[in-house]
């Protein structure tokens, strides 16, 4: 049945052929056929949360990590395989205990959000106030907040495309902030996570506008309903606490780079990756092992079946959770060379289910043999006015370059993100076939069209 | 839909009624479908749960658990509400960190199986010696065991009765002794569940036949996965583990017992319930707040109908998890008391979707109003040969008294038994609901039936 179809579209691809060389719809469909059967982003993706596991910013597992992504990226046959290395603030989880002191004593999951300050040594003891939205939060006036704990909670639905995560994540992002300059002593927060286990989710946040750091913790969604129970039963509520996270100094980080090159050295990089780091709570198996792994495998088949006409750079970015660092130093290091189009692939390792594009918009016709080779795996194409983009590409595409994003099926990714979870079971190897199988479409095209898909003109 | 089944059936009751006065059908359809609608047993599960949480054999938590059941239960309009007391021994779970040390050094989630020993202070490290099952570790030379860390590890499949439980269980149960007994320094066994999350599952184990006592630890399903997946590697396999469990004399539990005093004393007792302990990972929300919730709740339905014939009796035991104590201490204090039939409710808060019976053969007939009553919830007979069962009232049960088993659907019981995700929002009320409806309609009948069910020859 599949093949049927792969033949009926290269056959009306090839009538449609524009007279300048480009792609041949025909080698894509192949490629793209064979990657569906390849194993190698399974490989990676097992090799990696295996071998190295957690590899969080900074650590001496993310060394580890890079030492594991050279060998394994020279083995396979990649030019060009070096790490640039970039220094990254430190900081230390430690310990987060939280005990239910009255009227209901029981202890609460939880862990610290990224940049977390401490308790005192001894701990703290504080009456809880709560607060239904970050809305709330910031209307409060701060004599209902100095020298309390804040609990901010909310609901969080899946959604195909994540979007919940922007305005829901915001909580943890802003939230400790505000509750700072409000006078709080520490801060709570529903896990930014869409599942009901007891793994908190956690993630950067910042102090932000002098904001000193106060313990700002993240319970796990049942611990989170737990609370908001007793919080209702109407008695005041006391909450102990003990956080020993820390700030440390710098440590040393770095993206690993690899590269095929192109037959025409002055036609632009292909650049492809997600990002090597991961939280320390899982084994990073969705966020990013199977970014990198799926996007090296489709790189590798591309190497395997003849040079392209473009440059493909493979980049397992460092430090990205904690603040894009790698994506900053490579826009650093980088910025000057011709970028072809970005493509990064973080968001777990189910399947493909749209593309969309930040192009030129003399180059949207040329997306239509990239929308047929992507037809058969289920892929449409989606947002075609400036709105894809990536994490780490995030940086260097603000210097106007032409990005194309293959967007993954989000709804359970926010069950996982961040949390202990994040490990090699929850990966679907047909899935994550998938996903090699439409970034090799991608690529087959994307290294070989001369048309070009840049520069694109960057909103303010 | 439903309604017009429950006429036909009561009209069918009728007219098969035998001579003498028995449960009247269209009452017991009456109350278990009112029953559906009613909210109770979910009250007092979300109360337990929340107001006290976590509530463990012998701890302070499971004497505030005593003391909530007996001011809810005289709430409630319960007779001789009272608790009886008995001492258990005490076991702390302490601290247990797990770290791979080589070829791969990384973290494991895991927790201490009841009675576990401790590492000396500073921890210790050994190599890993990994079996595939308990026949393989009962098989094994102890000179290849002597100083090393046992890893058991098997798959359990879900299954609705939960009979994989029994099997795969004893991995826990004697796993322990007989790795202590080859020289082992601890043993690390998977967890005794179905789900993929990094949630260990804790449980009791005893050291048997003189077996000392060593550090004994589940490790979480997906870290039982990547323990496995290192050792497939062929390197040898350091661990290093800190555990500071401990034995530490003993401490009071008791069981707390309500009763509807029937309007025959001598008729025997409706012994109902479950247990009131729970594990301390979780807040014991389907183990077993939702069992003393369903059979209290059903209770009540039939005491605000009207004095039944017999007394029931509802139970909510102590400190069932470290070894059935409560159930040992009923039957110790209660064995000469005359028992109608027991029936126990400790497998979650999923549908009850069969019936089993161990009774005595002259009363398989009467049991005819009981199927009638329980087939419009779906619920069909099941094993009439004496293997029905309960936690706590296999004790007494020994003693030669029926028993009536109402089965719950088992396939997810074991994502969450005994681990932290054992909270209440894995109850879906609907189902609490159905279970309360089918136990209404179980009480009805037995309380008001003047057939004897028992006694029952006991099996040696």
């Amino acid at each position: 049945m599949k093949k049927i179809i792969f033949l009926a579209l290269a056959a009306s691809a090839a009538l449609s052929a524009p007279l300048f060389a480009q792609a041949n719809p025909e080698e894509t469909a192949r490629l793209r056929d064979a990657a569906l059967q390849d194993n190698l982003a399974w490989e990676i993706t097992e090799g990696l949360t295996t071998e190295v596991g957690q590899r969080k910013a900074g650590s001496d597992a993310e060394a580890r990590a890079r030492d594991w992504a050279v060998a394994r990226l020279e083995a396979l046959g990649f030019s060009n395989v070096r790490v640039e290395t970039f220094e990254v603030p430190w900081w230390e989880r430690g310990e987060a205990r939280a005990e239910v002191v009255s009227p209901f004593p029981q202890s609460l999951t939880l862990t610290a959000l990224g940049n977390s300050g401490a308790t005192p040594p001894k701990g703290l003891v504080a009456e809880i106030t709560g607060f239904e939205s970050l809305a709330a939060l910031e209307a409060a006036d701060p004599v209902t907040i100095r020298g309390k704990i804040v609990f901010v909670t909310h609901r969080m639905a899946p959604a195909q495309d994540g979007s919940p995560y922007g305005p829901v994540g915001n909580i943890r992002r802003n939230g400790p902030s505000i509750a700072s300059k409000k006078g709080a002593v520490a801060i709570l927060i529903r896990s930014i996570g869409t599942d009901k286990h007891r793994n908190p989710h956690t993630g950067v946040q910042e102090w932000k506008d002098g904001a000193q750091p106060i313990p700002a913790l993240a319970l796990a969604n049942p611990d989170a309903d737990q609370l908001e129970r007793i919080i209702k039963r109407g008695k005041p509520v006391t909450i102990s606490l003990k956080v020993t996270a820390k700030m440390d100094g710098k440590r040393s980080s770095g993206n690993v780079i690899a590269e095929i090159p192109g037959r025409d050295a002055n036609a632009g990089i292909v650049l492809i990756g997600g990002h090597l780091d991961s939280w320390d709570l899982g084994t990073g198996a969705i966020d990013d092992a199977a970014g990198v792994a799926i996007t090296t495998a489709a790189a590798k088949h591309i190497m395997d079946a003849g040079q392209p006409l473009r440059t493909i750079r493979v980049v397992w970015f460092g430090s990205e959770e904690i603040g894009l660092y790698g994506g900053g130093d490579y826009r650093a290091k980088h910025k000057g060379e011709k970028h072809h189009v970005l493509a990064e692939s973080d968001f777990g390792a189910d399947r493909v289910w749209r593309f969309d594009t930040s192009i030129a918009e003399a180059a949207l016709p040329a997306m239509k043999p990239l929308a047929e080779a992507l037809a058969p795996l289920g892929i449409v194409q989606g947002r075609k006015n400036g709105d894809a983009s990536g994490s780490d590409i995030s940086e260097i595409q603000q210097e106007g370059m032409a990005v194309i994003e293959l967007s993954q099926d989000g709804t359970r990714y926010f069950d996982l993100h961040h949390t202990p979870d994040d490990t090699l079971d929850k990966i679907d190897p047909a899935q994550l076939h998938q996903n090699v199988a439409a970034w090799t479409a991608l690529l087959s095209v994307a290294a070989n069209d001369p048309v070009e898909y840049g520069p694109v003109s960057v909103k303010k």
